[in-house]
């Protein structure tokens, strides 16, 4: 019962790790929309995993289908669904957890949540779920582009304690992104980066980092107060992503330690319209969009999984040592990078049509 | 579209701040459940201002009444509508702002998406709102202690660059919190935030900070992957609050730094069952509630209304002066401790009711 | 869980028959809509007891009263509250039902379903709960007009085995329904039906009766398949309303007897665009608006509550004699007319507004 | 935005008529229970047209595929996918309908609620979108028996003006309604409308009729007041089914004709508890089962295509005459039997578990 969000552009995402398919339906996206499976499929190779030597071997070559809602490359109005075969299936790489809850993963959870855990890899847990959502999203980004010509580019801004310089008012693009293995679009930083995810490696562990994400174009008005501000669903939609445990929208933690009059974003008038002169508010007031760009970023965890053998306790609570196998990127953060992106499109494209809601005249 | 947050235990909060009153309908509340309104009233007279000479002299009784939904001192299962009445409605203070948009407030933003923004106060984005919140927090915190033990205490713990020292495992009460008049239960720094916060209003300017949460006695099983997670449910709701502009949950963004052997919590066998030896998890994992106490952190930017004057510009564009009148607090944080505490309780409400279904058997 | 209605123009009903007050909430209705209290009053005074000697005694003023929502008679896009004091209590009429479910009411239900049931009166069953449903739709009824011209009139078309002949292309209007008593606009029809009610009455007994509404100026385009469809969604919605047992869309039930040929109506060019010939669809075609007008009758049993004596059974399967005592009409049919009305008018601002989401273009 | 019904047990239908698939995700099954193709695969043949001479010629096997939310035969608690490919795609028997929207068909809305339809067939507006709703039903069906011995069984009541005498209380199985090729469980009415169906077909046209639906075994205590009353949603669920114009529970229209004294149904004990001596209310008393059984019925309109010749107007209103082409029966009602099966079982299963949300207990 957790499966959808959004409550006009509403994205419900299936399908376990290792079973036959995972995808994503939306119901509620505009018809006559141009959208065919190669608006899709590139921000799902760059999901993809196998991309570099820093992620993980598993090779999926992860082809999306339409299986409803479009006809001759456009929309219908009707739910569109986006399904991906899962080919590599290996079960056998995951035999021996069966009395070992793994460490910071989600085996415990699950089994007193359920009472029941797909017995092989993650199920919904895995990281694999995210491709329904990186589908999705990616209909959602050609309606943002389409019909309000907004633009989202995420990067890699940390890993571990090396930063990347604040790039947000760069006009930073996924090119340029993409061009850094470890999609930082700063040089100097993400060749240290690789360096040190390389290291972690060789150690057999994992290192977590942030991911800093700008929409632009978004025009004023998007948001839904109180509850639904576009704040709350960014952090909602951003939680939600496997291995997150923090969300910053403009100043964030470090907007906590200013004064008012330090903070305070004043107005300008611009050639779009009336702005702000700074946007330490992140492009949102009062939980909808003031037309600035939104700027948000949210932090990873290192991996859970590690090749080191690993003290912990069985089900019974007896002590034991546990060494994963399998395949397991040292550090997800790149590859995670689209799906920041495709969450904060799913967001966006709900809080759209919302508004559109209320343009309508007497 | 907005104003209402929850699955199964759903709450609507209603009220502009000038308007007769500001209250919540509460559907979904379990019957059977012993509620009066001496249950509610606590809450809110800690949200209430005036408590302190620290905060603004608006002064209001904030007397909740119970409309619906109960007879005999308890809960019908039935709709649980809270009121409390404005009583001390001073619109002219905030006459002349009509032309100019006030900084890092919701004047622009609200005209730009409903085309009309109520003439005094801040309507639905002032945090006279948060009232209803409160309201139906304490009903959502009854029932959670009532059915599931569950404890929800949280406390300032920065107030600028002021930080006290972690607490999370301190067993720290409301009753501890409350003695500090910036609810901040270690001593010294209560002291020293005390100081900054007289300072800054002498200035005539604001600060921020950061509050800590910690649920304790949360059974393994609560979220709902993969979109209502525990975690996404508590930022969804943490974000939604006025001011905030970051959320972590355990580790956070310095979780972001560490290396997978650094953070994973191992499990351990303690009285209630298996658990973990650490809590960088913060109590979720893979979006559900593992047995360990909840720990989040919630950063507020400083408030936005500032005696001090502010170069800005008009709805025309025009450079303009501001200078806040009316009752405005240097700090808000104190004051939003049972406001933080609320929106736990009602997402740990939701999810708790939203498992109850898993449990039914064959 | 349930008293909430509409995904987009979304209302929640509160308040039990003999607390301190009912009243509703809607969440999304548009803003700078014109809205004050004197739109609503004059469906709250149609529904409202004690209009004729036929209706039961109680006396309510039900003087609406807005709490939030509007600021200088005009909706302001947020949460509007609807609020309506409970000023004739009389619990101890309904003393001595407390070991006795009463027949075909919902007392032994409700006990069943909640494990309590209020005390007094109905709770949440009885037709007082409708209070909220009418404001609601007096508002809804507003935005339709406002925005696009629709006009919504019901009348009772049959009492018992009195049926009027079909009316729902004589333009029939509010005030010529009013001028019946029985709110049957066919004169001697009303007559007859009078007379019958008055024969119950005397007998003790109760008697039900059929409403037809039909709904004028409805644009092409309202109604979401495959499940939102526009016959669902009245269907649910006066289902929805204490006694109803039946609903028919068009045709009806008399429509599975037919044929096809006999049935389909062909389409001609009219004025305002292409239409239809005959409107056996009953303005629905596919479970969408298609610009005719839409007609649907509503069956109503007769009151449970009869003054005559009832062999009956309590609690306890023990055969038991219950006589009704209080205030009870022998027939609510003619107070059920802006009751169907304001269903109908909740679920038509909900499509229209859900349409809306669809007419943006890139 | 109207493809998904249900609250807890959610389902989302997807899949144009002659697009590659069609199907069904569940969001909200519990965990655990049993669950194979081979449940889900006899409803589905029972919907398949193509089974007796008196249906369409369109020869689908309808297997279904469970793509994700099960593994070893057993639910996860995850998300359901459900998938039947589209075979037998004859897109050139539609042609010429461009121009011509069809009587009493959802072309001219499809068009003017979506500015797009799709080309060949009904898209979603077909009777193909219900292989959906069947596959989710059985789904809803194993869950109502296994955890609550649910049972339901359906007939055709009436073809035409053929009637069949009442049968609700019979206890009539699905393998005797099956022994009728128009799933009629009385011989001789079967036999009198077989006769009259395939007059019927000779004649180029086609015919409506009304299905009865019984539903044993559901305790007391389901549905949600004051808007998801148990009648509400049947019916919302009922006239959501294509080609359906009137629902009835209980004693229905007919029930509007009566008196109190004859209505109301007295209390008695039985076996398994209190109950009620008759059951004109259906099984239902203030929108909560009583724990008799429920009863439902439901009118079909005749078919909208017919082999006949029709005279009507194109979308630009010039007079036309249409003649349908491709497969169409005659009568759809025995071929909807299982749809009317699946969703009151989509219905049920929703209200069951919200049920279960009361259960808990301090």
């Amino acid at each position: 019962m957790g499966s959808s969000l959004g409550k006009v552009f509403r994205v419900t995402t299936f399908g376990e790790s290792h079973g036959p398919a995972v995808g994503a339906v939306i119901d509620g996206c505009p018809p006559r929309l141009p959208l065919e499976e190669k608006d899709i499929q590139p921000q799902l190779d760059r999901r993809r995993p196998g991309q570099s030597p820093l992620s993980t071997a598993r090779s999926e070559s992860d082809r999306v289908t339409i299986l409803s809602g479009t006809e001759n490359g456009v929309t219908l109005g009707s739910p569109i669904t986006l399904v991906v075969t899962n080919r590599d299936q290996r079960p056998s790489d995951y035999h021996g957890f069966a009395n070992i809850p793994r460490p910071s993963h989600a085996d415990f959870t699950y089994r007193a949540k359920y009472g029941i855990h797909s017995s092989s890899g993650g199920g919904r847990s895995s990281a694999r779920e995210t491709v329904g959502r990186v589908a999705a999203g990616a209909v959602a980004e050609k309606l943002l582009k389409e019909y309000y010509g907004v633009q989202i580019v995420a990067w890699v801004s940390s890993i571990g304690s090396l930063d990347a310089p604040d790039m947000t008012n760069s006009q930073v693009t996924r090119d340029l992104v993409d061009k850094s293995p470890v999609r930082c679009p700063h040089p100097q930083t993400s060749s240290a980066m690789i360096a040190a995810i390389q290291e972690v490696k060789q150690q057999g562990d994992s290192i977590g980092g942030i991911i800093t994400c700008v929409c632009r174009g978004v025009p004023p008005g998007w948001g839904e107060p109180v509850f639904d501000k576009l704040e709350a669903c960014l952090a909602h939609a951003m939680l939600s992503i496997p291995a997150t445990k923090g969300f910053e929208i403009g100043s964030g933690f470090s907007g906590s330690r200013q004064r008012g009059s330090q903070h305070n974003d004043a107005f300008i008038m611009k050639t779009r319209g009336l702005g702000t002169a700074t946007n330490r508010s992140g492009g949102v007031q009062g939980g909808i969009s003031n037309g600035e760009q939104i700027v948000l970023r949210v932090a990873f965890k290192p991996p859970a999984s590690i090749a080191r053998a690993q003290k912990t306790a069985d089900y019974e609570g007896r002590p034991s040592e546990l060494k994963a196998l399998g395949r397991h990127d040292p550090c997800v953060v790149p590859r995670a990078v689209p799906i920041v992106e495709s969450m904060c499109a799913l967001v966006l494209a709900d809080l759209a049509l919302r508004q559109e809601i209320l343009r309508q005249k007497p």
